[in-house]
């Protein structure tokens, strides 16, 4: 008798952001007059950069004529975005990583959600507390974390590291070994992030006990300390140990373009069996590559110009964060993030609960944030707001903040 | 210990187009002068259609603008285009499908290797054979198909389900009951397929004996013949029991482009669980959804001109079927499909392997075709080419043959 996948009736609710996203609906249905200020998803808002708004119209362009026209792009993506990628974002700090060490996708999501497919459904999974749901979500799915407990949030077969304000945000090795380690800096949903020698001890860690490291650095542009590395191939060994998880669309605004990429170094071996040829077999079955159209916006991103505009780009955002970050201060609030991430961690007042102060905020100040308890058991008491609104949001958020 | 997905070590060779691509690869280095044409790989060459670049245009102009700028797309896709789908093709055609049972996707490809995992790995699966890879593999990468053996090319755990000459390409129900049960119709690679009697016989068994069908249907605006049915909905029952898939590569030259999409009815229930809401989680988990610009691309073909545009493509794609399937009737060859689907089913002569009659072809006529013993079992002494070149190299190709 045919049998559904049980693992999907183990997950608690619904997606985070879909939940959200309801109660949203339904705020918005009953009060048609009250203007919501949306600063919950990490969705930009910003228009996309002139140089890839002329990329996208040549290569639609190019789509139109026989003698142009591209079909089926190479499954691990075009050479000329490739190139482009391991050059600008690794060789020219420091990285030796090569342009067929890059797989091109439709986005960080997909890869942070499918790459646990590489490995056996047996393995142990560790996450930095809280983090990003995709990873624990997507390992739920495959039957990887044992069973939910409502009343503390954990995956009983889960390694959590917490990161909280008791620890500076910087996690603790895993106690239990893990096989797979994932870890998001800059750290979405808290905005801190880790120096290079933290991150070293990491990379150790993994190559000393035979880990695994799955690095999510889709906020990487938004670093402005010296100290950070961009790349978890800044750290020694990491190649030989970590798989890293690149994103465009917070550093050009592609969320609703959908281009990632994710490096997998040739020599990244487990047991002898190489995950690059893993990736590269899972690539050409189960996806068919990213739009041309979408790649040639990608490659006009590292010209001189696409440089330019995101670098503009991004100081607004982190304008927005500053002015969150220090209003939410001048205010009294316990706050975190928004130096080298687009992302505002601040601890709930007075021992609120997560999901209360989402409700405390939406129908009070109609703001829309994120209830920190949705990322993970040490979310709980804080809550995100992103930077990723217009400065005028950002103001008018703040403005009503401060009459609660 | 970390231990890999150890079924990706059970797969025979590459993906069967990647091993393609690099036999003619190697053939072209060694033989730089020779012009090879490639009747393989069933990606299209004719361009984008004129509504559909003018709708890119358009929707990239959106995206330069703060106003109209669209981040993330919803989940399952948007309603502009969930409308058109469920309208035009399926209550146009008397299929009661809602907007909400459709879901919007990066591709076909995508869709057909994700499916299974809403099914326990424990599910046995059936698939018409021959048939487009993808199935099998993707399954085989979860761990459901047993192990293969190399001589018979079958997998001990999948149950065939033989479409040959012999049956006239008519498979007969699966001999062992299977939870799952792929059908392409119609077919890739044999381009034949089922009148509406003969895939309710399949409806009815699957309703029987409660499983489910994946009906792939992506080459569905290539039928031409009356008693053929366009969707699996067709059939009585079929909501209770059918997934179906669908693409717009194939109807409307998305292949570089990149959408396509799933029904899912909300009826369609195992034990009680709905499927609606498992694949519903799984878009919202692991999926960021299809680009904003190329679903509107995507709209555009359901225009009045749109629609008139891909039927002139296709209409082009199906003259050079009728050319290649004439012509090679007329040398002898045993010739099937090419009416009611883009591709050329030839059984090879002289008792020739698929793989031999590959290289037969690539070596003495520079045309390249695929070997029907990469699409299953049943496919071995078939040869597979595609109607998708041009008129030009379509007749070329068969003057070369006739010289062989």
């Amino acid at each position: 008798m045919l049998k559904v996948n049980s693992n999907y009736q183990k997950l608690p609710g619904s997606y985070l952001f879909s939940t959200i996203a309801k109660k949203v609906a339904a705020f918005s249905k009953a009060n048609p007059d009250k203007e919501i200020i949306r600063l919950g998803i990490g969705d930009v808002t910003q228009p996309l950069p002139p140089s890839v708004i002329e990329a996208l119209h040549k290569a639609v362009d190019e789509q139109a004529a026989a003698e142009s026209f591209k079909g089926y792009a190479p499954d691990l993506g075009y050479d000329f975005l490739r190139e482009r990628i391991a050059e600008c974002d690794y060789r020219s700090r420091g990285c030796d990583i090569s342009s067929d060490e890059i797989f091109v996708s439709d986005g960080a999501k997909s890869d942070s959600g499918s790459i646990q497919e590489l490995f056996d459904t047996d393995n142990i999974i560790a996450v930095t507390d809280p983090v990003y749901p995709v990873y624990v979500d997507s390992n739920v799915m495959a039957g990887r974390c044992g069973t939910y407990d409502e009343k503390t949030g954990c995956w009983s077969d889960i390694v959590y590291m917490p990161a909280t304000a008791e620890n500076g945000f910087v996690p603790a090795l895993p106690e239990t070994l893990p096989g797979v380690i994932y870890l998001c800096f800059p750290n979405n949903p808290t905005g801190t992030t880790l120096t290079l020698s933290q991150l070293q001890v990491f990379v150790d860690y993994a190559n000393q006990n035979g880990s695994v490291i799955i690095y999510d650095a889709a906020y990487e542009a938004y670093i402005s300390e010296e100290d950070v590395p961009h790349s978890i191939y800044e750290c020694e060994g990491a190649k030989g140990c970590a798989i890293e998880i690149r994103s465009f669309s917070k550093n050009a605004g592609f969320t609703g373009l959908r281009l990632g990429f994710t490096v997998i170094p040739r020599e990244l071996k487990v047991s002898g069996v190489s995950l690059h040829d893993m990736w590269t077999r899972r690539h050409g079955t189960r996806f068919n590559g990213a739009p041309y159209i979408v790649q040639r916006a990608g490659e006009a991103v590292y010209s001189k110009a696409g440089q330019s505009e995101i670098r503009n780009m991004i100081k607004k955002y982190m304008d927005n964060a500053a002015i969150l970050r220090n209003g939410l201060k001048d205010m009294g609030y316990e706050v975190y993030g928004g130096v080298n991430a687009p992302y505002i961690w601040l601890k709930t007042p007075e021992g609120m609960s997560s999901w209360e102060f989402f409700d405390h905020l939406l129908n009070n100040a109609c703001v829309v944030g994120t209830p920190g308890s949705g990322f993970g058991p040490s979310g709980e008491g804080y809550f995100r707001l992103t930077a990723f609104g217009t400065e005028a949001n950002s103001k008018k958020a703040l403005e009503r903040i401060s009459r609660l």
